[in-house]
């Protein structure tokens, strides 16, 4: 068992907003110190992952957090709500900063740098509900906003992708990069993370875009 | 739309047993000629692909091939038995003749083949099931006979690597081969594969476990 482990109760990046000043509090803050939210959070990713989304009610997510059903609701909306915070942590971190990334001249070196901090956000996610990207359920409209940062994602690998090894085919080669990216997906799933994985994924990218040979041994030597 | 569309009703090569003789036919043979039980998994495959595994009830599934539960129930044990058949179809026909692919002298073009079967078998089976790989459900043991299958099938690409690359990162390349032909689900999924995605895959399988050039132009050459 190699998983990198993410911190837990860091769902917060997902952007959730705080309990509303002004109103009862439906829980206290446990122990811990985690809001009512992020362990409401937790427990559905825990629900998500092992026994899948449409299989896991709000009834059960609240039992596992420790509150009323009823309480839930007044955290989140419905359940299609808890699955895209969750997901969001799987992707909006990857997102920061990827303008200035894509502006560097370097363009080899952004796309080590870029597959490199992907594979970095995948597997310390607090939890894997990356497993879930294909998922029927998803097509729903409810995650449009995923499908847009997922494709802003795929659109930086096409970008890299043209900038590296000309203009043919760079669609493919770009969505060939997101793949391999998410193989950590599946290695985290099944438990097998290797340590150099962000490396030896990012090396992948750049062997699959036609990358020169010299830039791939300039840009695996410098970053290592 | 480009997707590549399989034949229905193949579902038989997933080892589906026809008919018992001797018992009265739960349901007719249709206009088509599909038998009874094809038609129950072409119901199913729509509905897990559509609306999800868990989602679906074997009510639904029979209530969409036409047939009443309970005759469902004499073509088959429960509901994984359908994902399970379903499943099988998008493994096993690249599996048939293995052996004899890897027992080639020539490494790359066993890779390029094996690449080129892998993704044309995932994109012409029945239906486009492969999506529910990393499904949480199919952790259940009902499914180990898949999970024993697709060990099967990244064996044969780490083995390829082994031999391509050197021994060094073989099961990494070889896992990375693996997820480079599963892009084939997620191209057919958004309805957008390339009319070269087999050859294109299966060139980017070589690239990954670090074919020499020169073995990468031969293979690619000749084989189209």
């Amino acid at each position: 068992m190699m998983e990198v482990m993410g911190e837990r109760g860091t769902a917060g990046r997902a952007g959730a907003p705080r309990a509303r000043v002004g109103r009862p509090r439906a829980t206290p803050r446990t122990d811990d110190g985690r809001s009512a939210k992020a362990q409401i959070l937790d427990a559905a990713a825990e629900l998500f992952t092992t026994r899948g989304y449409a299989a896991t009610s709000t009834r059960e997510i609240a039992e596992r957090a420790g509150i009323r059903q009823a309480s839930l609701y007044y955290h989140v909306s419905a359940k299609p709500q808890l699955l895209l915070e969750l997901l969001d942590a799987s992707v909006r971190p990857t997102l920061e900063g990827l303008d200035d990334l894509l502006a560097r001249p370097d363009a080899p070196a952004a796309l080590y740098a870029l597959a490199t901090r992907d594979v970095q956000t995948l597997l310390t996610a607090p939890h894997n509900l990356a497993v879930l990207y294909l998922t029927p359920e998803l097509a729903d409209p409810e995650f449009a906003s995923l499908h847009e940062a997922r494709g802003r994602l795929r659109a930086a690998y096409v970008d890299l992708a043209r900038r590296i090894g000309g203009p043919g085919g760079a669609d493919f080669r770009g969505a060939a990069c997101l793949q391999l990216v998410e193989l950590a997906i599946e290695l985290r799933q099944r438990g097998e993370v290797p340590p150099d994985a962000p490396h030896d994924i990012a090396l992948a990218c750049l062997r699959v875009v036609e990358a020169h040979p010299h830039d791939i041994a300039r840009v695996s030597g410098t970053a290592r």
